[in-house]
């Protein structure tokens, strides 16, 4: 029986519609809803509402419960609306009264935000923590290649020197700027919506600041309002933060197949890494590296569903949101899964060697050669137009060397001060306070 | 003539679509590109590539074209392609072959990518500043009508007591939270990719840490590859950041057109504000936050729009990016317009007395007095049951008054505490010290 | 044993990444499969390259597995990577080597295709006919309540005197636009890509026509590059076609929730079909029709995710397109049953009466009054002067009628002209013969 | 001074941002204005409301207007707020008070909405005939290089020869589906709104099926509150229909980078259609094809943009909807210009002789191999397997000949039969219908 129903009977097919597939969903949300619980009541017993024996024994047996999460063994049961009512159906069948008192003071409106906020936190932290390992692999290949020239493009056309070195370090960078917009995510994530009950707060007088600081989130959605219209926004901001990391992969994943294709020919992948055809037997194709890319775009959609389903809604809470779970709660997994995909491909990617020695890419070295010129005292213009003259009467024959040497390029990769400013970026992130305050609590 | 011309013609029909709007839009550039070259010279000299006399006057010119720009006498002459040949060429003009010099060592991608950057910004400070206007008002009109209450709805439906204090320090609140993100896309912003040529470094020994410090940059996009890739990328986490902001606001204008409406009437705006019909004379049309709404929303579209562009491009230069500029620049002008509509809208919204004495609000306390039954130790399911049977019967004949008290509630705004969130917020930018380093540079 | 893997051993983690959720995906396809299964060995033997008694027994056990999946008794077993590869494993076990014979003169990309637009054709007939189950209902209620004057809305504002007979037909009317546009997507969909092999044609002889012809196809996909290009694209249109249906009851589902709102209270619903509050005893939600509508945005944000995954890549084709499924397929059942939640709503709506008795309505009348003016001989802009005199003074007192005569107004709904045009769409579409022509190939 | 003003003073900057871009975007709507109110006033006078004698004279003037337009001597007087005021006011100076006549029994609603029906039904028929001269090109290209063999890819890997015929004729095939759809887009538009007045009809006794027939539409928008409901939806239908020709021609701009960068260097261009290089003297840069992608990409998200801005509005006229105009009306030239670039870049291709000559590409003959083996009678398995093993022992050596027979194969173009599904999709436009109806209405 539902908490709302008191005699009336809803139709099955309701039922099943409004249902969806929250219930499945709810299980991502299950081990937070716990701990939402537990700084929930720690709160009601000091502000009266709770005794600290009630409290004692209610928090023992949601630490019961938590395990049990954790260890597989919880399953909403038939006919259970949701998460919290199966939480508070188990207090209570172990407990007796007492166990409906963990409802006091919220609704399922703040339990739900509390639940969601604590839930992104830790999904963003495990993506932080995916993503400084392909981070770390990209900056090791970026050195470890450093030597290995390759051809520049710009418009697609062979245009001057490049190098693995840049290519790997490059999307090395590009992981930096993706965390600091994360971060951005994440500190919008890392504020308190619990005690804003249906959204316009309650008469009892809770201790907000208290619930802040037990589930370690680092300040307040203060007002109550503004907490039940982070619903959604918040959903959109996280969906950006991974859909900026999904486009950095989703390019690498271009890239790959566009070098693993024959006719350019720079890279290759040990067959257990590529797939093969049912009709073509020769063929060595980058499913991996398509499905990377797919889901990446995938993903770049998502920001733009949810502001699509949040849009022009007038504030306060609608039973809309209920859906933004659906693509956002399995991207996270979906995301770490490519990430960690493309890290065993870059860990057994080979490269070939000598690649500029092919013909077709002498031109590489034009501007090279004119920049020479330049630093010999003739002005630019002028070595341009020669340089232009040399090719077009087929006597550019340039020496193939490349002496770069300024900050960020071929010869000075700066990868130790790339390193410097992610680290800076990870500094910012407060995992550690954040895991020793869900661990007080637990341990509480 | 353009430089890349050498001596074929170009057809009249490919140049002006491959011009399109650039022209146009190259005009939110000029200052910017002036500032660029004024830092790059002065590196060159630096590196031995100039000489000081010509750093002199190359920069006194320099100075001149900021001016001249600042004043709208600037423009771009017929058969000029872009903004970087009219610089060169009024230096030229002006001071002969030495204006040539100031192309040396950068190409037009880095040049492209400099201006970007410090365009981008300046607007984003301007958005700032815009925001925050925005964000001082809405606390000042949070305090002013904290006392007048309105009903709160979820579901649409009359759900629970509410106020206009509440309201206006929601969306002051959902500021602090944009702005956070707006950090987040100006920390990737407040990088200096110039000396990455075309996407691929540069032979001369550039001093890049030089240009990053007289434009005022944070940090430099190192890698050079990376530096390419940063464009799209820079633009969609911008047009994101400027999304959150127009999202808040359309949401805003979305509950004001509800409240104007006569069904609800809680608000209304003087006739200068509002529009009349050519049809229904009695009409009080909330035109200018439909505008606010329609563009907010707009505005949501282009992350979406910019990813769609840039999606599955290999890395390197393409002139699909060219295209991102139609949308994004003049943007910021439409997101401070209409930021500084909502002010003169909200400045005069006049807020109907006594709201909740119609009946049909009476229900809004039915969780206040169950709340009350709990406070006085009526376990809250019977509490839930005793008042839905009383507003069944038609028995139930609530007090009408709201006593909340804690943190962000009706009765206790933390209005200093949002404001106290505002300001870490602004002092993560450091608008300070990117003013002085240009204040600098100009007078260098 | 996968097809293609002959002597190596994918790891099994990469294993789990490429297949992802394609094993559930496939169970859509199934039937259709065989179907097309059935047409292209069907082909086979007419070109000689099966005998006649090997055509007759593979197509009895077809016909076998076709209802094993009607019956729900198909599954694709551990290890078996593929609907395809399922079917030939079935065939082989139970008639041996003849079984592998279907695969012949075709590779999984066109088996693939044809599958995935037989289910497309399928899904989009099924739609049609719950989309006309709506129709119906909306035309029925239009006439049932055609007297029932409302407010009509302009700017959310009060402008004119509407009616639910209005309100209904106009939801009506827009189903038959909406089927319009996916009468297009249909009739692209309806063009067989079979013999396309893996993209780029095939060395047998095959009778694509005889293929199109058994599978009731109305034109082929001549161009084999171009039909393997019709992936992605087919699912983009088809998603868009969705989208249109799903803009129209989730605008519906709009105003539904807005009606309800108890400051307008137009309407209201048999507590069964209302959702309570655990926390607000008096509360009756309108939560299917939020859901409807949130179901409703979230697919118009369909095709934009489709072509984020498909832009820019070049033709040919792209294992990213499998990830195309995983949205789309579920989102048939989804809007079916957004359909017939809409119709289970309107069949039990409650409309109060009398609406524009209340005060706040006589204004409505005004355009009616200056037009009675007009009509009298007065000339507008002075009839309608003289009514903006009367209001601002408080002088207007309108007679609360309401003749409107011509087309498509309060007075003459159309509804049978409307009922026309929805009848010429309808008969746009060939089931009839796409019916015929499967029940025909079933029994061949 | 504005029709609706009556004695006030709107603030200036209201004005200003209530106006926006409307004046421009007006000028797009202003001979279909001055159509539709001739359209309007015959009606009028049918129905008694206008003198024979006055209707001769302002159906005389009106068609002066119009003239005026088309010679680009008609524009917006300051002050004067939008066309069809500009239209009244010219009428009133030429003719005195009958000018004002024209507006009767109309509302400014369904006059814009008569205006952007018939305005994009103009354009739709502009975009149709310039896709069918692209379309031509394409299918006279691929019968000029039909025997032009290239590789063909999946997986951007080579898999199967494939031909230039094939190549251009898939996209020649491609624009049939995109007609097909943009068809339905048409036939939405092709529907008369007028005399829905605001959204609610009138209590004229308008005759809508005299303006029906006049202006050439097909039918009517019968009810009024669904005429009203189409604005936002129409533009939506409209814009996807563009969105499907620009993603076809930004696939074949994508296709064209690919073969024109050296690496693949199939195809090339005379100089005068590329671009170069400032920095770069050997460059022959895409920047035509790139701009076409952009541009289309850019178009692809413009379905989602209108989505963005008209969801969850409930019914009724919002001033939101003005917006709509500025990256719609704009896009039809954009798209003209897109198309006929692509036609002047495909008419001047250079296709390199004998591609396939090189060794890289002698695997694509692997699958003609294995399906040669079958036909002479050798299980499909094994011949795959047994070419696999020749591949993987350097033993494969193919004769470089394709026989590809059967319906839309590279020997088999079915150009004719592609030509002749456009020809039923031109047919099913009544271009010819609507272009008499307006010649008639003009002289009438």
């Amino acid at each position: 029986m539902k908490l709302w129903q008191k005699d009336k009977v809803a139709l099955e097919s309701v039922e099943r519609f409004t249902v969806g597939k929250d219930r499945e969903m709810d299980a991502y949300l299950a081990p937070f809803d716990v701990l939402g619980s537990m700084a929930h009541i720690t709160m009601l017993q000091s502000i009266g509402l709770l005794e600290a024996e009630e409290l004692k024994i209610l928090k023992q047996e949601l630490r019961n419960i938590y395990q049990e999460i954790l260890a597989g063994d919880f399953k909403l049961e038939d006919g259970v609306e949701d998460i919290h009512s199966q939480v508070e159906l188990l207090l209570t069948r172990r407990l007796g009264e007492v166990g409906k008192k963990i409802h006091s003071g919220r609704s399922r409106n703040d339990q739900v935000l509390v639940d969601l906020k604590l839930f992104l936190r830790h999904e963003l932290q495990e993506i932080v923590t995916e993503v400084l390992a392909l981070f770390h692999l990209l900056q090791q290949q970026s050195e470890a290649y450093k030597n290995q020239l390759m051809p520049g493009y710009t418009h697609l056309q062979i245009a001057m020197p490049s190098s693995f070195g840049l290519w790997f370090g490059a999307y090395a960078e590009s992981l930096v700027d993706d965390l600091t917009m994360l971060q951005g995510a994440y500190k919008v994530v890392n504020k308190n919506p619990l005690g804003s009950a249906a959204g316009y707060g309650s008469s009892f007088p809770l201790d907000r600041e208290l619930t802040t600081s037990l589930l370690g989130f680092e300040a307040l959605n203060y007002n109550v309002v503004y907490a039940q219209m982070g619903r959604g926004k918040t959903e959109k901001l996280v969906a950006f933060a991974l859909s900026g990391i999904a486009a950095t992969i989703a390019k690498m994943a271009m890239d790959m197949t566009l070098f693993m294709n024959q006719n350019f020919g720079f890279v290759s992948f040990p067959d257990e890494l590529t797939t093969g055809s049912s009709i073509m037997p020769h063929k060595k194709n980058p499913d991996v590296w398509e499905l990377i890319r797919s889901h990446g775009n995938k993903l770049q959609a998502l920001p733009n569903e949810i502001a699509m389903m949040i849009t022009n809604l007038p504030s306060g809470y609608h039973r809309d949101l209920q859906l933004l779970k659906e693509n956002l709660f399995p991207a996270f997994q979906t995301l770490k899964d490519c990430i960690s995909m493309s890290r065993l491909m870059l860990e057994n990617i080979r490269i070939k060697d000598n690649i500029l020695d092919d013909e077709k890419y002498q031109y590489l070295f034009s501007v090279e050669v004119v920049n020479n010129l330049v630093l010999q005292g003739v002005p630019f213009r002028e070595a341009y137009k020669q340089i232009g003259m040399d090719i077009e009467n087929g006597t550019f024959s340039p020496a193939k060397e490349v002496a770069h040497t300024h900050a960020g390029s071929i010869g000075n990769l700066c990868t130790a001060q790339i390193a410097a400013q992610m680290e800076v970026v990870v500094k910012g992130f407060p995992f550690e306070a954040v895991d020793k305050a869900i661990e007080r609590l637990l341990n509480s």
